[in-house]
């Protein structure tokens, strides 16, 4: 079972490849879209979409997930998040995925970070769970803990069985 | 001088296609595109964003016009408004085109409706600007609204002759 996990935003889009395998996280493949604020917003979104569509190419998940909808301090930051987000959802639409949304407390507490932990806090902890050191900003950390958290939800729903046959 | 006008919207997001002809605003064309609260999001930013994509390959505009950002009630619908706004700039990026942002307040002062106008009044002075009765949605007849404030603002910055040459 391989999950990609999203972390969108206008400035830095964090994505992260994990597989299941045997009971343990796996890491396959992560990195980061970075945009600066003085390029032409269409042109920011393309570099979002077109960098995820073309992860999504080449990584084959088998489903994505993506940080929740949460609110914001103000609406126009809101706003300029949600435009990551939707290029970041038409990119998993387009490969065939409607990525499932876990919100930030969910992927803390599934992770084992506590409530307020910050970013160095939840990358301590994905380092850890890699058995890895993930090169990159927090967006990146973000994006792999939020594919674990979906990992660990399948499983506890029984989605994955512990053991995985080999073929 | 072509103009295609975006108003997103998650639910409708409309678009109108207007051209301005020796000192007459022509409609070229104008539609919708609408999405049920029920579909999955990833589906419905799809069908704005190919919709749009192939509203804007079959008219070829000079220009792409959108409503700007503009502060909403709640964080959640911003970020919603977001999603579906981040999709229509794609497809503009992708088109060729960085959209012009106008705010509400300018297309309002810009057609000639008053600051409070309701959606309504737009739509009975773009029937008036337009010489015509335009069928569909408000988010049509403001998309509409978009075109002409961007036309009407190129006339005045002198980017328009007022007398058009046939070739």
């Amino acid at each position: 079972m391989r999950v990609f996990g999203i972390d969108p935003g206008s400035t830095v889009t964090g994505f992260g490849v994990v597989e299941l395998d045997r009971g343990r996280y796996v890491h396959i493949a992560s990195g980061a879209f970075k945009t600066k604020s003085d390029q032409p917003m269409g042109e920011r979104l393309a570099i979002i979409h077109d960098g995820l569509a073309e992860a999504l190419a080449a990584h084959r998940p088998d489903a994505v997930a993506i940080e929740a909808i949460f609110h914001h301090k103000s609406a126009e930051s809101a706003l300029r998040l949600g435009q990551a987000r939707g290029v970041a959802l038409l990119a998993a639409a387009k490969a065939g995925h409607e990525a499932v949304a876990y919100n930030n407390a969910t992927v803390k507490s599934t992770v084992g970070a506590h409530g307020k932990a910050d970013k160095d806090a939840v990358a301590k902890v994905v380092t850890m769970l890699l058995g890895m050191r993930v090169e990159g900003p927090a967006d990146v950390t973000d994006a792999l803990a939020i594919a674990i958290t979906h990992l660990s939800h399948l499983r506890v729903a029984g989605k994955i069985p512990a053991l995985r046959r080999t073929a």
